[in-house]
Parts: structure tokens; sequence; C-alpha cells
């Protein structure tokens, strides 16, 4: 049975139902599909073109749909082209043609838009509850790490000490970023498609206001023939979660970097970490470079589906059914990476003495104009003076300290003993104590601001 | 002068000069850099890393700079890399070595980021007026069409008789959307990196508070590190600007279509339409295909950014300078685009004898459906026996109101003589009056619906 | 078994097998892999790493394992990484130990891009063959319509008369374009890269000219660091899979918009259209507009693999795991989608006389200005005046060719009473009879110059 | 003047005019549209539309127009819409209304689609070139450290000991591919439109061969309708530009990584470095970041281009006119970074003293247990062992060599005292000499071969 054979001669051919079915995939939406189509039963009883007792009658039938699809008993037929359709079909098989009734004035059209928007809604706090747990495992080890000193880059190349706690809350706070968006893209969701029909609204006076409540939305959409083809908020979703993973990717280059021996600044314990079918020695971190690559199929979902929307005529049309499969391998991408992500975090080892190995005298340089600048010298000469340095340093073979203060001297009279003060990395952290500085006590703040952050994002927009 | 000379023994290679500085594009927010310089110098006062005197000096020098600039009479130097270092060179040859003070403390990595945050900051209010003027034309000329029945279709084929302003107002709340998003994206990027430093924040205490209020931003950055290599509020924003283009792309597409003769629906006057260069008769929606084409080109700016930002190694990297360009062409494009298609919008031709010749009865099945459905006929069967009398009508090559009573009763005896009443344009969408439907008085209550919501949206954000 | 513990102390986390494993889909590769396996072994043997006998007990056995994928019985175990660890573990438990000596000097980083080329390789093929499959369709149906007019369309408005031949076989010259393209791609991908080692190459003397031949590729590899991590090939092929999926994105805009009732040119038979569960007059495309839809997601592959190979650091990174799952995608689409059309194609109803009706004599226009030419007007004059005659009849609301000969004198004495001679829609097309025109005849040897085209595409490249 | 005013009432829009007219980026083709517009007068006159005189007058109107653009002399009026318009008219001015006759038989489709293969055609052969430079750079340097070690990485972690020759090869056979594709893009782009008029072709008699002859095209197109909206070859070399900025951003990582002092394998001169306007210290490797940075830049504009080319119907669409600034931009991109990399390469410095340092013993784990193969220990049951080894040394602190023989022979008795002899790094790369191998005399024939491939690519395609 398809939902639509009255006018038709000659079936479907068997090729074209293998390209266009869509049960392969949208049956995950199961859930979603029946709770709507219950919704759509209790409004269609006030509406008055349901009798109470045949409402009852299809509900019933549609929780033992639910009970098969959730005991994984539901037997497909090949007519079931959709989720929509088995569900249907089924329903009628157990209560008779009064199954036949649910449909009145309702359209596959709002219905796929309802479930994907439910199945959205549903599954979006759990990956916020896992970007949280991410967080916390950040802070949790960066409160470890407010005083082990270690390079800052830029360009890949030393440029100032930073603290460990501090490197690792500039990922929590692109995190934050990414959950204050998502939350943003559910508020644009929240609202309910039902009572849309095809296009142009339905004839039988639904309380589309009860539907939506009903459902968890928050209000009905306001155009019927834009609620069908509307599928912005796949495109938000998609960018929002291709932005997640741009910041994981960021976050695996680095302990990917990090974790080279040349670095050797982190290491992943064995039950996180790769072996090679060849080389005995490897420990490789899959794990980090498979989020890495993961960044670029989030991305290529993003483009999939602004690809598909763009120039689409209005209305709906079948090119929107192939915004599922994109999202949900998205959804289920980052559902695997971040829990493990914070699960990796946790036990990330952090060798200290390799960061101390690492922190070169050349760090200290802007300290050192900084130094200059303390007394009056104009920033810029003070950067030119200290650049000579360096480069005398270079020559020489010596670090910036070894530079004896007649040397330093003949660059600048302004150079006095005190200089040597400057080289202390412990120092130069600690005086970056400015708001979203590095320095330990500005850093013990942001990981008070960040927990306060937590907090206010569970309190807002209710993505439990 | 470049900034960062000392060290260095030969100078730079004219090919790499050429190559990677960013003044020819970067120096379009000479007020944004300049604004940020004169906050810097006041807040180095309060940070006595200034004196007053000399912070006045410096600010009647950068003053001098930004009139150069404005009056295009700023003369570039080669050694001018970026929009930074030629105000700094400009400010020093008019106030001297007092001006090589300003930059104390500070990065160009910080001063980037805050003048791009600035220059959208400053922007997006001006395309979000420009995409309320469109909706404002869409609304209009909706408020002349509310009785006009056009056809609505799906998949391309007639489907259901709408409103011409149900049509046009599906953009409307698109676009509605669009600015909600822009807002979010505002909201989010209007936080100062001023006082990040390079990455690790900067010794001298600065009120960062104070700055990031005296610019107009909300609140400073949490996170140096974080914040001079945080792009998310220009990827943000390029996919609110592809997601606005993707929109426009589908009005687009149904204008090419309607105006297609087979339809005829829309005429554009001739000031808004171009000819050919060999076919005299030719009157073409150059401006309409542009803007469908244009959609690739925002979603291809997406890309770059996204695809640039992935898998950077932490803090700044010379990567991040491809952000520019991208996003400048992608607000360069809307800038044009959108006030032009609210001119058009107003100026639009809408034939409605084109619009009730297409009215085929065929778009009233589904009203059948719904009489039978109101006898009590389960919609399934319902639905069965009307495409039997569409296919009936089809054979014998007559509309559905032209079969006679016993040929629709020899499907079915529930069709009955007033199943003639049935076959009335102005009554079906008069029918759908459900909250979003099509019914006039609906789409009456959409419109105040929607200019309720430009005015909050007034409210929202601050965006003017 | 993993293929790598040793230097471990303790198991992989479940997580992150899960996370990373890849058997669940490269195992589609599983005939690749054992053949390249057996030729390796082949190989040990003339390096004299292997015994003969001990190399015809491992192919035996690799040939049982084979055996069982081909029945579907082989079972996995949970350790079964990627296919490439499950062909060896299932080797050794039926050969036993001397299985382990299949593996010297070998790599899976070798492995996996060995058995993916080939994968391609045997597949491409099938996929040329289904493009042969559709041309010779197109070719078929233009055969019967090299004098039936249509009208062409520039900017989707009604531009010059062309016959439905040449507009059909437009599409097979694209697809021409793209058979050509894969045969590019697969000659650059026929280099085996067996004998790289993981990065090195190997100690062994293998004969690599031999193992290439032997699997059907035409020569090794020549930089083994390069061979691991090249999968240009992948990108390449997505990328002309991606333009095969954008040209059959137009062909389907044509057929969706042709198929409308405001044009009517093409009709479905039922078994390759849809209907709607709600409005039961409905006959739905939707195999052209999934078609039109896919275009986005084989884009959207082609981005995740670009963007996931960018700024990889040299060697094999495990972010290439993300390559199969992106291509086995894209060549699921086509092969799903390209039979389909070819059948669809055969299938198409052409109404000739709905195209009839669409010949507006405005078509003509160009025609009316070649006869100015001809009588010496330069064209740009003859231009303009055809334009006010054009206006002169849109104003009037006649045809051109109703517009009396002094009317037209008005405009200019060229016109004299030849000058009806022009309106007739063969004649038009008649006179394109130019190598690539409209003209029957053109089309005629067009379509010769086609089926040369096929044949020759049969000969080289041997994708047969 | 427009080429096109007579049918119309009204003037165009001026915002209209400003957001379609491509005379700010199309004027780049001027070249190419006269040698194309010289060819049509000449063709004309053989099919006797032209006068040989007027085509005389014509041709020496258009060497002025040339003579005036390549003098920047050219004086723009507002109507110049295109590169067209913009020439015809001045043609006009300069040679009276004679110069109308050129357009003949003409479209604007025709003529673009012609320029833009022409400007590729003229253009890849420059950037073939210096790709090729880059290869020399690659290989000369290759010659230079055949037998100097570095350590090879997989996933960034120690894998083998490889020469700096193999992995500067390795670079350049990702050219050698990109250069072989940019020969297919350009065999297949080089047919000629011209004769296909706006889309049907033209009832003059015009000689297509000798068109493409005389322009340099290999031969005519065959179908008129796909020849005016064909953009294939744009976006197949967008595609091929790509792809080299993807190679070139895997370079810029290595060494971006390789430049930090974790590493310091690889340091650029001054005049290819780039300082911080903060950090006296600092010298960064931005030449490589932008190239980096840039890849994303140029899949963006390939994006935008296959997205824009989605789905549009039949026949030119304004659409189109989008594809110039993308490709334009890609072309440019690389135009600018390949001579800068090829110059840096012959500069670069590498620090063998550094490399040798980095050459741990674990790289020679996998040679262990080839030692053990050799001695006949299934590879499986060798690569256990050595992975105890490999953590007994890890355990104990000490290197690999620096384990006793008993320790080793605990466990397994197959390590005998010739098993110290492995520990050799340089004996590792020499036993690596298969054909791709990393070994010297391997890479001393790789470098023979690549200078080969070199040659014949010279012959192939005639690009110079």
């Amino acid at each position: 049975m398809t939902l639509w054979g009255g006018r038709f001669k000659e079936g479907t051919a068997a090729k074209l139902s293998q390209f266009k079915d869509s049960i392969g995939f949208d049956q995950r939406m199961y859930a979603e599909d029946i709770a709507g189509s219950i919704v759509y039963a209790r409004a269609l009883v006030r509406a008055k073109v349901l009798q109470a007792e045949e409402a009852e009658t299809i509900i019933r039938g549609l929780e033992a749909v639910r009970k098969e699809f959730a005991a994984r008993q539901f037997e497909f037929r090949e007519t079931d082209e959709d989720i929509h359709t088995a569900v249907e079909r089924r329903l009628i098989e157990i209560v008779g043609a009064v199954g036949g009734k649910l449909h009145a004035g309702r359209s596959r059209n709002e219905q796929v838009a309802t479930d994907l928007r439910l199945w959205l809604l549903h599954r979006l706090p759990k990956l916020d509850e896992a970007l949280k747990r991410l967080q916390v495992a950040l802070i949790q080890r960066a409160s470890e790490h407010t005083e082990t000193a270690m390079p800052g880059y830029t360009h890949l190349q030393p440029a100032q000490p930073i603290s460990v706690a501090h490197w690792l809350l500039s990922y929590c706070w692109m995190l934050m970023r990414d959950r204050d968006r998502l939350r943003d893209a559910r508020r644009r969701m929240a609202l309910c498609p039902l009572g849309s029909g095809a296009i142009a609204g339905t004839p039988f006076p639904l309380d589309r206001q009860a539907m939506a409540r009903e459902l968890g939305f928050t209000a009905p959409t306001q155009n019927s023939l834009d609620a069908v083809s509307d599928r912005d908020f796949v495109a938000e979703t998609a960018f929002a979660l291709a932005l997640i993973g741009t910041h994981l990717s960021r976050f695996a280059e680095d302990i990917v970097i990090f974790s080279n021996p040349g670095f050797g600044f982190i290491c992943l314990p064995d039950r996180y970490s790769t072996g090679s079918s060849l080389m005995p020695q490897k420990r490789n971190a899959d794990v980090f470079e498979l989020t890495r690559g993961k960044a670029g199929r989030l991305l290529g979902n993003l483009v999939a589906l602004m690809s598909m929307m763009k120039a689409l005529p209005s209305g709906y049309n079948a090119d929107l059914q192939e915004d599922k499969e994109a999202i949900f391998d998205s959804m289920d991408a980052l559902a695997a990476m971040i829990p493990l992500l914070a699960d990796v975090v946790v036990a990330l080892e952090i060798d200290e003495k390799a960061l101390r190995a690492a922190l070169d005298e050349e760090l200290l340089a802007t300290d050192l104009s900084e130094y200059l600048v303390r007394k009056g010298v104009p920033f810029r000469t003070a950067h030119e003076w200290v650049g000579k340095l360096v480069a005398m340093a270079e020559e020489t073979g010596t670090s910036l300290s070894a530079l004896p203060l007649d040397r330093m001297q003949a660059v600048s009279q302004r150079f006095e003993k005190d200089v040597y003060r400057v080289f202390d990395m412990d120092h130069s952290l600690a005086s970056r104590d400015i708001l979203g500085g590095t320095a330990p006590q500005s850093v013990r703040g942001q990981i008070e601001t960040a927990r306060d952050c937590l907090e206010r994002l569970d309190e807002i927009g209710g993505m439990g």
C-alpha cells in the first residue's frame, strides 16, 4: 500500500523505488512520527473530524506500532516508502479502516518537517550535555595546571609563555560559543509545522497552538507554504556542528603536534593510542587525527545541504529528502567523537619536564621590551633594541640572559643591571594578570567565569 | 618602516611582500583601526604607561590620519604591510617618536580581530535595515493580494490554490529568521579582544571593560589565546549571509519560472530587465539569475573560511588573514543585491489574468476528498476515490466538474449533488482559515503578526 | 587480535574502537584486499622471503577467506579493526602461524591505498557503461525528434526555436566530457602502491612491476612516501562524479520545468511518477528532483575529501580513513541514479502539440534581423528596428506576422513584402545548418559524430 | 549604447547596472575578445555577410581598440556593461556604422564562452611553467640530499628514517600529477564555441573549423546549446587549481612544523620571514601559512562555481556570469604563490645537525623485526617481540641498542649478537633500495625518472 495509488494505472518501477524510498534512513524518526500522529489524532477530535472513540482506537494502534519499532519487531513491506507510510500501513493493519481517517487534512510534507524538527530537538540536548562534559574535563585539567608554564605559539613559533590551563581553557570558550549557538538554533527550530497541510493549511479547525504545545514546541509556524519547505533549522544545525568540528580539529592538531617527540608535551595512555601493523614502536593518536579529518566531513554535509536548498522553487520539493542523511551523519559523527574526547582529556598525560625544557628565553623578548617601556622608552624603539639583542644572542649561540651587560648597553644604555630579573618564566606568567590574561590569578578567575557560564547555559534554553 | 625590523639582517623579498601584504584590502577598516587605537591610548594613560599629554598628541595625530583616509588623501608607502602598520607609520610621521609609544603591550593580532569585529558590527545593521526594507516591500505587495488566487506548487506541479500574498509572505518569514540569526551572530561577536596582546594578555593594567565599552562592545573576551585566533564571528556571519543568499535564490527561481510565458504570472518593468545582443525580442530577468548564482558564491566564501580555519594550531596563524576578503565579498554581494531586490519587489507586475488562467480544477482534488471526509469517509479511502475521478477526467479530457454525477457515483455513492459546490477556487482559499493557512482572513492575520515581528526585531539587539 | 599489540600495556578503550574502526565500511573492498595479498604472497616468494609451499598455503587460505566473504559467511570479531586485520586474522585461523608471514615488509598504509584504487578501477567501468547507456538513450530519443521544434530558452525566456533532438543531445555531450574525464582519472589512478611499505619502501627485493601488472595496474608508484598518503585519485574521482551530478541536475531541472502544465512538453509514465499522500491529483517527478538534490550531496562529498586532505602533514595520517565513506557514497548515488535515468529517458513522453503551441513568433525576432542583414543592414541597426517591431506588436497585442507591412515600413523601408516568409518555424530551424547548429541536417550529422565518439571512448582506456 | 535597446521603453535602473555589469572584471579578457572578433570578421567575409573592405575597416578598428586597452588609455562609458559591449561601442565610434555589422549572427553568449576559454588557454601554460620551476627547485634540493637521513613520520609520529631527498620529491610527484591534470583540462577546453549563436547556431555559413584553428583551438564545439552554457572547463580548472593548493598546503604544513624549534629541521632566510609587531624575537613563515590558508580559498572558489552551475536550466543563464571572478581569483592566487614558493625552496636552509639529533633508534624497530623475518620468524610474531623490546627500553629509559642481549633473548632466543648491526640509520636507509624506496640509490633513480617526466610533460599538450 502506497498512500497515493488512486489515479495511477501502473505500479512504481522497482529501480525508482530503490532510488527514492527513504525508509532505510527515516525509520530512525519512528518515535517522533508516532508522537506527531497521536497529537494529530487528538486535534482531529477537537476539530470534530474524528470521534473520540475512533481516536482512542487509533492512538492505541499507534502505541502498538511504537512498541513494535522499539522492540525491533516491526516488519517492513516493500511498499513502505517512508516512515509515514510504514506507520499508517501498519496502523490500518492493526485497527482496520478507521486508521485511514488519521491522515485527514494532513500531508507527509508537514509530517516529515515536524519529525525532523522533533528528532533534532530531542537529540541536541544530548549533544549539548556531551559538550558540557568535555568542557568540565577541560576545566578540571586546567585547574590542575594554572601555574604550569608552556610555550605559547603564534605561527607555530614560540611566542610567549602561557599556562597549560590557559591553553586548555581556550578550547573551553570555543565550546561555550558552540553551545550558545546550539541554543539559538534550537530556539529557532522549536516551531511546529503541523496543520500546514501540503502547502496551504487545512480546512479542519485544528488547534495548532495545542498541537505545538503537546509536542514540546514553543509555537506553531506562521506560513504553511514556508513551513513545508523550510530546512533552515537543518542547515543552521549543520553549520553549528561543522563549527564544533572545526574547533575540535584545532584541538586535535595541537595534540597531534604536542605529542610528537620534538615537543613531547602530551602523552596518550595506551588505551587511547593505536599501533602500526608494520612498525612495532608506533603509538599513534588516531583519535585526534580522525577528529581532525571529520571536520572536513561535517563541512561536506553542510555544503550538501546548502547546495541542495539553493534555488529550489517554492513549496515542497523532493530534493528536500536529501536533508536527513546529511544531518544524521553529522549528529552521529559528533555523538561518537565528543564523549570519547572528554574521556581522553581526563586521561591525557601532561609532561611538565618537557614543557619546561621547551621554555626558551626568547619567549621573554616581549618582557624585555616591556622592561624598557617601563623606563619610558617608546615601545617601537624598545622592540628594535631587543630585536638587536636577539640577533646578537643568536649569532653568538648564547641565551639572552647570558649576554653581558656591556653588550646590552652597546645597544642601549637603558639596559641596566636589573634587566636580568626579566628572565623568569613564572614572573612573566604572573605579570599578565589582566582579565583574560595568562597569569595564574587571572586564569583562576577565568575558571570561575567559565563555571558561571556553564551554569547559565544550564538555565537557558532548557536543553536538558 | 615595518613594525618588526630589529632582528632581521635583510629586507623582505619583493615577491613575499606582494603575496602577503594585506593593505590592499584591509584599508577598508581604517576607521575601526583608528577608533581602536584612540581607545587604546586612553587606556594606556589610565594604566600609567602614557602621560595624558602624550596620549593627547597621539590622539590628535590619529584624528589627522583618519581625516587623510576619509578624504582619500592618505599616501601609502611600500612598507605599509597592513592597515595597522600604515596608521602607526603615518602617526609617527605626524607626531614624532611619541607615536611609537602607542603599541606598548599591544599586538596586531588583537588589533585585527578588534577591527574586523567592529567593522561587521557597524555594517550588519545596514544590511539588516536593507532586509527590513525588502520585507516591508513583500508585506506591502502581499497586502494588495490577499484574495488573489494562484496555483500553489509542490514538486513544481500544481498542488492547491494559494493566495499571491501567502506566496510573497513565505519569503518574508525566511528573512525574519535571517534577521534573527544576524542578531545572534552580532550578539556573540560584540566582545572586545583589546588587551589580549599577542596571545598571553598584557602586563600593563589596562581597563578592558572600559575599552570594550568605549568601542561599543558589550564586554571583553575571556581568554587571550582564544581571542586572537577566534574567527567564529566571521564564519557565523558568512553562514548567515549564505543562508540569506539561499533564500533569495529560491525567490529568484520562482520569479524566473513565473516570468516565463508558460506561466506569465510576473512581469518585470523594462528598467529592471535586460536584453540580448542578438535576439531583439528578449527581456531577461538578469537580476534574479544573478541573485540565484550569487548564492553559490556566498556558499563558496563560507567554505573558504571554514576550510581555512580547520586544523589550525593554537594561537594566531597567518592563515587567518584570508578571513577578510571572503567576508568582505559576501557583505558586498548582499549590500548590492538586497536594496535592488526591494526596489524590484515594489515594481513587480503581477498578471492576475494569467494567474486565474492557470487555476486548473485539479487543484481542488484535495478539497474533493475533504468533502468526502466531512461525510465520514476515511481520508485514505476518499483519496483513492478522488484519484479515480482524476484519472477518469484525464481520460475523457474533461475537467473534474464536467464529470456527470452518475460517473462519480460509479466510483462511490457518497458523491452527491452538493459535490459541485467544491469547484470554487475562492471557496477553497477561504476554507483554509487556520493559523498560517492561505485563507484571506488568515493571511491578514499573518500580515499583522509579521508587522509585529518587524517591530520586535527593531527593539531587540539594537541593530539600528 | 589486532596487528600491533606488542608494546601496549592495556587494550583499546571500547569508545575508541567504535570511533576509529573502519571494518563497517571497508569490508566492501574484501575482494580487492585479498587479490592484493595473493599477489603480495607471490612477490614474497620471488624475493625469497617466503617458501613456495608457504605461499601456496597462504594463497589457499586467502581464497577460502574470499569465499566466506562472497557467501556472506565471514564472521567478524570485535578486534577486526579493518578489512586488512579481519583478513589476516581469519587467514591465520585457517592456515596457522604461517599466515603471519604474509605481512613481511608490508603496511596497511599501502594496502588500503591499493585496495581503494583497485576498487575504483573495478567499479568505474560499470559507471561508465551506465553513462553510455544513458547517452544511447538520449541519442535514440534525439533521432526520433530531429525535426520536432521546441522553444529554446536563454534566461528561461523564449529565445529561438531549436529541435528536441538538439536539446537532448546537449546532455549527451556533457556526459561525453564526463566519460572522457573518468578515463583520465582512471589512467592517473592505475598505479600500484604495493611495495611502498609504511612510507619508506621495503628492504625485501619485491618485483613491483610484476605486482602492478598482476593486479591490472599500468605501473608502480614512484615515491613511497607520496604513495601512502596520495588521495588525489579519490578527490579527482569525486570531482568527476560531482560534475556528472551537476549535469544531471540541469537535465532534471529542465524536465521538472517542462513537465509543469505551463509547459507540458514532457510527461512521465505512471511507473516513473509518484503521488501525494494528501492531494489525489498529483503526479510528481521525484526521480528528477532527487537527481537534482543529489548534486548537492556529491558536491558535499568532494568538499569533505578536499577539506580533509588540506594541510595534512607528510606521510600517512589517520584522517585519510575518511576517504572511503565519501567516495563510496558518491559512487552509490550515481550507481542508483544513472541506470534509472536511462530507463526514464527511453520512457519519456514528448508532447509535440504542447511544443508547437509554445512556439511563439517572438522566437523568430532574430531571424527577422537576419533578414535585414541579408539586405545589407548593419546587424546592430537591424536589431534596433526589430526591437521596435516587437514593442509595437506587444502594445497592440498582436503577433509579429500580424503587423501590416506599412507599420513595419514606418520603422524601416527595408522591410519588404518578402518579410512574411520569415515567420516559419521549420524554416528557421533548417536555416541553422552550421556544424553544431539546430538544423535537422546538422543534428543528424551531430548524431553521427556522437556515435563515433561513443565508439572512440569504447576503444580508449579500456574502461570495459 | 547598450547592444539591445530596441524594444525597451525605459533605461536600466542604476542599481541594476551596478549589480549586473561585469565590465569591472571581464575587461581582463580584452585581448581575447578582440582576437575573437577579428577571426569572426574574417569568417563573415568568407560567408559573404561582410565585404572584404568592410572587414578590413573593422579589423583595423579592433586593432586600434586593442592598442587603447594595452596602453591603458581605453575610456569606459557608463553603458559599457561588459567587455563585448565596450569593444563594439568603441569600434563603432572609431569606424562608424560599419562596425555594427560585426555582430551579425553572433551572441555575447558564445563570445564570453570563447573569451574565457582563450584566456585560460593562454594563462595555464604560464602557471604550468611556474609549477615546473617549483619542481626543478625541489629536484635540485633533493639531489643535494639523497643521503641526508631524517625521521619519516606517519601520524606525525616518528616512523622510519627517510632521506630529505625522498621527502622533497614526494611533493614533486604531486605536482607532476597536477600538471598532467592541467593538460587534460586544457585539452578538453580547447574547443571553440564561435558559431553557436545564442543557442541555436547561426544561419550564416561560417567556417567554424577555420575560426577554431585561427584562434588556436583544436576544433569547434559540437552542440550550440551546450556550447553557450558549458562551464565544465572552468569547474575542471578550478578543481585542478584547488588540488594544487591542497598539495602546497601539505608542503606548507610540513615546513611550518619542521621550522618550529622542537624540530628545527628547516630555517627560512630573513628575506622570506616576517616578524611580529609585539614580540621582537619572532621570525615567522607567513609565506607557508598563507599558502596553507589559501587552499581553503581555492576550494571555496570551486564550491562557488559548482554550486552556481547546479540545476541551471538549459541554455545560457546569467548565473554563469559568476564564473569569472571565481576562476580569476584562483588563477591569481596561484600565480602569486607558486613562483614565490620556488624561490623559497631554493633558499630553504636544511639543518642536518637537527635532523640527525631527531633520528631516534625507535625508527629502526621495523628494521629489527625484518632482522627476525630474515631468520624465518613470521612477521606477525617478530612484530610482537620487537614491540616488547620497545616497551622494555621505554620502561628502563634506555635506547633499543642499549638493551643487553640477555634481555632481548628473554623475549626470544632468535635475537643474536648480530642484532646490534641493525642500529645504523644509513644502513636502514640503504636497505630500502626498491623502486620508489628511500635508499640513496633508489632516490637517484627516482630523480632520473622525475626528470624524464618533466621532459615528457614539455612534449605533451603544447602547454608552452
